[in-house]
């Protein structure tokens, strides 16, 4: 495959991700009840999410010559998503802030590799709006594993607790 | 459920998980042909995975009172292989580096949770241990990502020269 190639092959995989991205964080969103910083935190991210979906398809725009129209492979990433939600476990929240974080690393490495990619094709614009995207996806993931500790102590007191809910 | 009752629970999930992580770590090292540097460290990684499942099981052995034998719940991770592993896609050498360093946040995050739940229930020993196993993670997960564009602009090297074998 030319260099080209596997760059836009990669591209339409990083939208395909932030779908996948929205879609999750929405659910996580909903149903968290009792944790009101990881959810402003994880809303305040649905909408940068929103935003990189822009960004990354306008650089599917320039680089796609195809008269087809582009649709997200969503099932590569379904067993992950699979995998993220366990949403219904009894801890799900600390799973939950778990898989948040787990998944903004998988944006994270996905973007480093993105960059690099477009480096080598030539795509400057490219790489700039990678390097942006990647930022937010650094600072949310720092965010999730800065509170984790908290998220964690706040579940276990609450589960300890007679007749208080703690999963969401 | 009580403090010790959740955090029991949590450390069997970080010994399964370690297992998981020992078989994905296997798989990819053995397919690994073309990436010698990556082939090494994953290599190097194996048998601090395997050191680890012994720290882990330590703890385990401490807090478990129960006569049953103690059996990896490896279900629960299963959906999480399924998705790290895509091992037979084109551009499985990328794909696997970026899966390694994302299933190296799920155990830093892990370990980031059990260390405050072992404070919670006042696991000296347990929360040492959690601390020495998440820095050989977070040493890990720092290399792949480092060495990722390189991985990356390999790939692309190989993949875009007729007759060489790119993907492992």
């Amino acid at each position: 495959m030319t260099n080209e190639e596997n760059y836009l092959a990669w591209v339409k995989d990083a939208h395909a991700m932030e779908k996948q991205a929205e879609s999750m964080l929405e659910k996580m969103a909903d149903r968290l009840e009792h944790y009101p910083d990881l959810k402003a935190r994880i809303q305040q991210h649905i909408e940068e999410t929103r935003q990189q979906q822009v960004m990354v398809q306008s650089v599917i725009d320039r680089f796609d010559t195809s008269s087809s129209t582009f649709k997200d492979t969503l099932g590569k990433l379904s067993a992950f998503g699979q995998a993220m939600g366990g949403m219904m476990a009894d801890d799900e929240v600390v799973k939950g802030a778990i898989s948040g974080y787990v998944f903004e690393n998988l944006e994270i490495a996905s973007y480093t590799s993105l960059i690099a990619a477009a480096e080598v094709v030539g795509d400057v614009e490219g790489a700039r709006i990678f390097s942006q995207i990647r930022e937010q996806e650094v600072a949310m993931a720092d965010w999730s594993l800065k509170h984790l500790p908290d998220v964690t102590e706040q579940f276990l007191v609450r589960s300890a607790a007679p007749g208080v809910e703690a999963k969401k």
